[in-house]
């Protein structure tokens, strides 16, 4: 292997870095669409798109601390938004679910033990993981609904104590959950954990952004947030929200001495290495995206985007082969479908699995995963209503190709 | 705490997020130089400005393995950049240290000492702190040189060897110190290194983007790198470079099984949470800048920014009560000087030590610590000829107002 030269073949290879697809197309992906930019986040990202272009004015050496942009002020109101006692900044949801495994560990090293729903995220099981800790999952009731039932919680909460004689670490729910777009009310599940006395975490990377939270009513210690997948931020950006009674677990200042100069840095988050890896961008898109947050999570625009994801899948349910999973009528627009009828096509079909995505995007509409046609995962949040129906005739229009009406 | 509010109030607080201040001043602050972004890198931020944009056609499910854009060959192209045998991204240089700390401890459970030089940025102390590691740091010659002799590696790995029956667990070096950006050649604490069987981090946060840097030549087996400090990227984003004998222990698969579900994710790397949290501006806007990045570690580029670094050093060096620190002549262009004469201005100007950053300001030079009148750091890399002699002029400018010269 010679040396990397710098010529005409490494210039070309890495220009054109544009996404005009992007324009042209609507993305249904589910990651995507919590995650467009308001145009009030284009603006800041323009702005303030250098490496730390937010560190401008920091005068404390922490990014919580700036007051210029308002970044004090951000975590006070995010932690009003969600009705905890504090948020702090994080590199992504993912690591908020660690870093709470991480300080509960420290603050109970006796309890090993994770409780989740058996429909969370991959990354709540690196989590677990990666804190060296047990899973234990909470069953759901599987095809069609895959319902988690919150009296389960109990039980296994129960079953923890019996066999380990030790409480749970933590409880862990997946408010909306990537696979099904289930909502589960965390009320319930708030009440068992707090009957018995062990820490609750709501991971909201899906729907803090997108539905009202409140987690005082629900008696959430945690939560955690993505500012990339549902609040309309750049990023990568998380949060992690937590009662007072957690500050010094998850705000640790840092203690270490050097042994030769003597230099401390009590002032530094130990548990965020400092200032969490968000200081452009991230948070400044996160910022500028803030107000209309807290607006489209109002009752009134959380129905309407209800409205159009059942109103797709009314439209759609009685395609031949076609069966709607999760939970309806939908709360949360990520949607996911069966498509037995699709798979038995793609058999025959000189594009194979391919032939489903390709049907779509040649009618303006991407974000369908390449290759897979036995099942389709979609999310119609933000589309307007002329997207919708345009979305909905689409779906109408290839099932008729294929003679599925 | 009555509920969040959505009113002109909140609109009003998070709107205008501009930085308009970065267009018509020239940023000499130290952590800004290297992070600011190519044209190809804005171009490129303004397309891929949403929250998961780089995963439009991740087929995979893993970002080091997307091939439109193209990831896979960035990364290896950036091994070969800075010969190593594998590069990872993370989400910054300080992660990167911390992981590399993570897998060690591992691997090596029995040691438990870092060797670092004296210089080491504060999130060096945070690693070894997060990692329960203890630190033992290379002393440095005091001012004003600051110097860190190699001979003294070797002495301190002889002393933990004796004390605690134990190699320490990596020594590290800090390639161009935050401080005095002091240069320090790799290559004899390298061989140390090696003919102790030791491993050896370098942290390019300052340096990897700026100067070329040859892993394989300097017997390095880590590297720390950072996109938002020295490649021209948004960022935040790290990178990781590893020689294979480590390739198993920084790419941990992940092992968890789901005890209902059965679930597992053999596919996602279990020490970076799976994708590490880089995926949209972050990633694009550093292989944006790749190319450029490339070019301007070439020897004629990387000579020029010393001289500039020098000239303006030859240039103000002779005002009253200012001293250079640090070794001389730069080889990077951060420069720290003691401003003793600008420390006694301070004590009696209307300002304070406000003074000297305003009177900098009204030059259209930003970038210099608000309030801080003893000490003054900044950085040239990446300013025109043009822009050098302004700030020189505008240096010589504010002596002579306060009759420094």
């Amino acid at each position: 292997m010679g040396p990397l030269q710098y010529n005409n073949e490494l210039i070309q290879k890495y220009s054109n870095l544009t996404r005009s697809i992007n324009e042209e197309y609507i993305n249904i992906h589910p990651i995507q669409r919590g995650g467009i930019l308001t145009s009030e986040a284009f603006k800041a990202l323009i702005s303030y798109g250098d490496g730390y272009s937010i560190c401008d004015n920091c005068l404390k050496g922490r990014i919580d601390k700036i007051e210029n942009p308002p970044v004090v002020d951000f975590l006070k109101d995010m932690a009003k938004f969600l009705n905890i006692d504090n948020t702090m900044l994080t590199a992504a949801a993912r690591e908020s679910k660690r870093l709470v495994m991480e300080v509960l560990s420290k603050k109970f090293p006796k309890r090993k033990t994770v409780i989740i729903d058996s429909l969370a995220h991959y990354t709540t099981y690196l989590a677990i993981e990666s804190n060296n800790l047990k899973v234990r999952e909470v069953p759901n009731s599987g095809e069609p609904e895959f319902e988690i039932k919150s009296e389960d919680y109990e039980k296994i909460i129960n079953q923890v104590i019996k066999e380990e004689k030790e409480k749970p670490l933590l409880v862990l729910l997946t408010h909306v959950d990537y696979k099904y777009g289930n909502y589960i009310d965390p009320k319930p599940i708030g009440k068992i954990c707090q009957k018995y006395g062990i820490p609750f975490l709501l991971n909201a990377a899906y729907s803090g952004g997108i539905l009202p939270i409140d987690c005082k009513d629900n008696n959430i210690d945690f939560i955690a947030c993505s500012g990339h997948k549902s609040m309309a931020a750049s990023g990568p950006i998380g949060l992690v929200g937590f009662k007072d009674e957690f500050y010094n677990d998850i705000m640790v200042n840092s203690k270490i001495e050097g042994n030769v100069s003597s230099k401390s840095f009590p002032n530094k988050i130990c548990t965020v290495m400092g200032c969490p890896p968000v200081y452009g961008a991230p948070l400044i898109t996160l910022m500028a995206s803030f107000p209309s947050v807290v607006k489209r999570t109002q009752k009134e625009f959380v129905e309407d985007e209800s409205k159009k994801a059942n109103f797709v899948i009314e439209s759609i349910k009685n395609i031949k082969g076609i069966k709607v999973l999760g939970k309806l009528p939908k709360v949360h627009p990520l949607t996911n479908l069966e498509t037995t009828s699709f798979l038995e096509i793609a058999e025959s079909h000189p594009r194979k699995g391919f032939f489903i995505r390709e049907e779509f995007k040649e009618r303006g509409i991407i974000g369908i995963l390449p290759g897979i046609s036995k099942e389709m995962k979609y999310s119609t949040y933000g589309l307007t209503w002329d997207q919708i129906h345009h979305f909905k005739k689409s779906f109408i229009e290839i099932a008729e190709k294929y003679n599925l009406i």
